[in-house]
């Protein structure tokens, strides 16, 4: 497996600036998120102070970002990320696509909103997923419930509905479902919390239970104290120094996931200031060696 | 005397972030520093991690900041600030051209290259001073040096020479001079210490030594130690935390003044933080009123 130099969480503006930063530094980068790069970048109306970009919209400012990834060739890898494992000596990236490898990780993946069920993160690993690719296995000829918050989250019930025996899909969008015959769909139910009983998994909802062999929850984010064990938090922002650094050697930080002000240029500065970091991290490392 | 809300010291990236944040939370600021920003933005060739303005020049990008305080109707203050006073509820902000005063101030000056003369720093204001209107009538009738570091302090050694009895000047740059006929220029004499012997001031030079009664030393910047009384300094830097306070309550720094790494989108993000955090401050004290 292509072991990368360093791999970057998230295509706002933090992720993005440390993808040029890096780049620039010759380092053999990942980055991960989205082609279409953030949605608090596409939605934003007119954006004021971005400095040397004056009166600009949200969709002006995208265009420019992806100019300049275009123009250095940095290409972005459509993923989510569900985990982050420190194995010493590097880390191992848990995608809903695939795992990856970086000596160092830059985690740029913007403000976490994520308001956990109650009995969700108790039984995280004992029931309740966040990506099927990940965990479906577990799940051969059982029942699951799948919470999808977005259309795309549809394939991840499709690729279950392969392997277990029954797919409940609660989608939390308006639009209309689009599903493989074998899944069942259950609107206008919302999810309240999850409960174990023996070994089967009680989903509440606001208008009655739902009950399965394991709950898959298909959040756009991963809170940052699920997505990295070990992590410090404080207040749902990853602790960072002024370097970027967190408490985790070879993992940094940047942008609104660090905490306010929750602003572009702000996290691009800290994306810059991350990138350099983790640069300085690998040549250490290196004369370490 | 007006009392500004904000005084930002600085017109690189970080010090027009800060005044561009500062404005569009409808602050009354004074920003103090030069119309064609900062030779660090001119001089540079080509820039390529300032995201959003891929593979751009010095010239462009200077441009692009100047259209941005245009649009939003930043004026600059030309001067040069020599000292910066706490004053407990509010600052006075000592300039070449006059004082100032602020309920805030936001030191985003750059790096700071100055190497002080040996025995600069204990004689400053027993001999040595960095600001001939500031302390020029304390030498009426003497006889006083000045060093000078670029054309426009040929400015300030005339009104000394309207006012002491004697002005040699030491350009430290290469163009012709173009001076008041009282003063004496000396070339190619290149300063290495001040001694303080009874009342008088000795330079020492390269090859010799010149006696006055005050030495003025016009350089472009002031060391951040010299700048503030009472500023906590690392290595030259000043100590700030991740919202970017000093130790002095009210007072922010930002930019290449806080450390490396020196980046243009480093500086820039820093002063979106500087300035928030100021209109924070200016908020709390005007709810303990
Ligand atoms: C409507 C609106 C208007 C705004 N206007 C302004 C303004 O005028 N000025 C201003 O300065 N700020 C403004 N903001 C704030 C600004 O949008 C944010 O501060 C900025 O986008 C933060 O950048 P970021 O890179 O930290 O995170 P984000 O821009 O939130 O980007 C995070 C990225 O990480 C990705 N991601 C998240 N989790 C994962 C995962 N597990 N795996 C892979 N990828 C993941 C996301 O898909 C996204 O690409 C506005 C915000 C909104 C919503
Ligand atoms: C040739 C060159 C190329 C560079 N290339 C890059 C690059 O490609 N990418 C990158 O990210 N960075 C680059 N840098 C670094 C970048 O220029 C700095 O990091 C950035 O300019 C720092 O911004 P700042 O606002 O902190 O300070 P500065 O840009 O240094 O601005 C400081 C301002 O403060 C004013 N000032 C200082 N003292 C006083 C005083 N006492 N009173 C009033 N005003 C005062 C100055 O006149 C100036 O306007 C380059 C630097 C140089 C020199």
């Amino acid at each position: 497996m292509e072991r990368y130099d360093i791999a970057i969480i998230g295509t706002g503006p933090a992720g993005l600036e440390a993808a040029v930063t890096a780049k620039i530094r010759n380092k053999n980068i990942l980055l991960l998120g989205n082609k279409s790069l953030s949605n608090k970048i596409e939605k934003a109306h007119t954006i004021k102070n971005y400095l040397g970009l004056p009166e600009i919209s949200g969709e002006d400012l995208q265009n420019s970002f992806k100019k300049h990834l275009e123009q250095m060739e940095i290409e972005i890898t459509e993923d989510k990320v569900n985990a982050v494992y420190s194995m010493g000596n590097y880390f191992a990236i848990q995608g809903h696509g695939g795992i990856y490898e970086a000596t160092a990780v830059i985690l740029a993946c913007g403000l976490s909103t994520v308001k956990e069920f109650s009995g969700e993160l108790e039984n995280l690993g004992r029931g309740v997923s966040y990506c099927a690719t990940c965990d479906g296995m577990l799940y051969k000829g059982k029942n699951v419930v799948v919470i999808g918050y977005t259309k795309e989250d549809e394939k991840e019930a499709d690729y279950l509905a392969e392997i277990v025996n029954k797919v409940i899909y609660l989608p939390m969008y308006q639009e209309e479902t689009d599903h493989d015959a074998r899944i069942e769909v259950v609107r206008d139910q919302n999810p309240t919390g999850i409960e174990k009983q023996d070994n089967r998994c009680i989903l509440q909802t606001d208008s009655g239970k739902i009950e399965a062999d394991g709950i898959f929850i298909l959040r756009e984010s991963v809170a940052p104290s699920q997505l990295v064990p070990g992590l410090a938090i404080e207040k749902n922002h990853v602790i960072v120094d002024r370097e970027q650094r967190t408490n985790i050697a070879g993992l940094f930080a940047c942008g609104d996931i660090t905490g306010a002000p929750y602003q572009y240029i702000k996290a691009a500065g800290e994306g810059n200031v991350a990138a350099l970091s983790a640069v300085n991290y690998l040549s250490d490392k290196t004369k370490q060696q």
